[in-house]
């Protein structure tokens, strides 16, 4: 089955920009309760699988072991901002295990947040592995790495970080993963199907504290991502806002490459999706579409309108388009 | 015709983005050469018709009677980065006007240029109207308004000078415009198809100093961009590149939302494409694919690589992808 249309851009009255894409909707059971497209496309999650892929982290003891809190579970599962709330904490969670921004192996980036990056150019400073956006996670596979001694090449496919993750990956998304990528920050991406990430993502709404240890993983990562949900991306970003608006109620997680996912726990649905395209702008009106299809925010909530609907402005503020579900798409 | 594949991102030996568009090659006829995806599919060329935009300036005398030299001109086609080299001209430009910024209507833009936005933003000094990519179409607009005694509110679709963009939009795209949008500089931006869009960049490709007042205008415009890469867009960025790689025998042009033109006078051909998801890097991928094709760049230039092939590199440099033209596209 094709991708279909999901997210229109429309201009003086025409329509001027579309994208198509497969989303599906998953019950606890992991079948499949709704799907556009084809729930059988092999997309690559990308960041959106970051709480699966620290899964091995709670599983194997080694969170507890190290004492991590919420904020850090949150920043594990985090595609995050680089400010200051973010580099600090996973400043001092490398320190605490005795290790430093050396050990990472997520490579540099210029971080998003407006302060960071005004006072990294400002000074001339060149940004650190610690503000990339996943250094959160990267922590995370430290802290396994170190529990499990293991060596310090953590990202590589073959070492037993990266061998648990895609275990857990697969379990999870009951699917045998057809391969892998290598991410942004040079750890593996796991293919699956769309169904398969919202199985999982199912899944992870199904955690209970009082379950088996990998259910008990899934709601504390759940728990730490809604109540920390400035943790899990940054000030004016799509899965803090949106979180924030939900109440703590649901959490959600973006992709590069227009993946997005969530995870209802109250009504015990998973989500995942994928623009064809790649562009993120549909990606966020696209998982807000689903959120507010299956009551999980308000339809008057503003944050709704700054994803799904526009207005889009120009640069003097006039409303010049507005951005519209394809017909048959979630309406 | 629905749009069709075009431009596609793999990842880990699998597919992971695709791009769908539109894309014509005209003659110097107007007819089609090549087609792919929907000829008459209806489109907003944004930035990419500037040069048409531009062409009551040159034909009305205005542009000789302020003396606007080849740099003024690049400038009114150009969707410049807000560097010195644009800034300045265009601030000089006003007022040799007797004109200032005020007189703008394109709004406040953060210029890309590293070096002009490190300035503004370490000073805490706000961008301002010249700042604006358009702000040398608006000159332009500004330029022609004087010459013609008309108002200060040369941007309403009912004023000269956007009537006379439209008579000769319609005229070079050879079509009746189905209606207009506001630009992202509040400019009206008419619709027309991709045919449309490549005859009139056919047009240009025919122009001739020696020929009709509107054939010098073109002549003159595409000498100017060509001759001047560096003020149609700025250091790093496509149309630069592409026009440099191409020893100036080549005019090219970006739009917003992933439309892309170009101009070449030797072969007598016009190029006019949309990407329809509005993916600014598969409509850089597909021009340089289809300026290939017309052998109008080395097939071994880097430029070439860097927007047609990838590889697509990680945050550590590592090659983790390649971008690939679909099958069937300007192969």
């Amino acid at each position: 089955m094709p991708a279909v249309p999901m997210i229109e851009l429309w201009r003086g009255g025409m329509l001027e920009s579309m994208h198509l894409g497969h989303a599906v909707i998953c019950d606890e059971k992991g079948e499949v309760v709704e799907a556009w497209g084809d729930p059988d496309a092999v997309i690559f999650p990308r960041s959106s699988c970051k709480m699966i892929q620290a899964l091995p982290l709670l599983e194997s003891g080694a969170a507890d072991a190290a004492r991590l809190g919420e904020p850090q579970l949150a920043l594990a599962c985090a595609s995050h901002n680089g400010a200051a709330i973010h580099t600090e904490r996973v400043a001092r969670w490398l320190s605490d295990l005795g290790l430093g921004e050396e050990d990472l192996r997520c490579g540099v980036q210029m971080p998003d947040d407006p302060a960071a990056r005004k006072e990294l150019i400002c000074s001339d400073t060149s940004p650190c592995q610690i503000h990339n956006n996943c250094s959160g996670k990267h922590a995370g596979f430290l802290t396994l790495a170190k529990h499990l001694k293991a060596g310090p090449e953590y990202h590589e496919v073959d070492h037993p970080v990266q061998r648990a993750v895609r275990a857990a990956f697969e379990e999870v998304t009951g699917e045998t993963s057809p391969g892998f990528g290598i991410d942004g920050c040079s750890a593996p991406n796991f293919a699956t199907s769309v169904h398969g990430l919202a199985r999982a993502m199912a899944f992870f709404a199904g955690g209970r504290l009082e379950g088996t240890p990998r259910e008990r993983a899934a709601a504390r990562l759940v728990a730490a991502m809604t109540r920390h949900p400035e943790l899990v991306a940054g000030e004016g970003r799509a899965c803090t806002k949106l979180m924030r608006a939900m109440g703590g109620s649901v959490a959600v997680k973006t992709g590069a490459e227009a993946v997005f996912v969530a995870i209802l726990p109250k009504q015990k649905r998973g989500i995942a999706l994928k623009i064809m395209d790649g562009g993120t702008r549909a990606s966020e009106a696209a998982v807000a579409a689903l959120l507010r299809r299956l009551g999980a925010i308000a339809p008057d909530d503003p944050v709704l309108a700054r994803y799904l609907t526009g207005p889009i402005t120009n640069r003097r503020g006039l409303a010049v388009g507005d951005i519209r579900l394809s017909p048959g798409f979630a309406a």
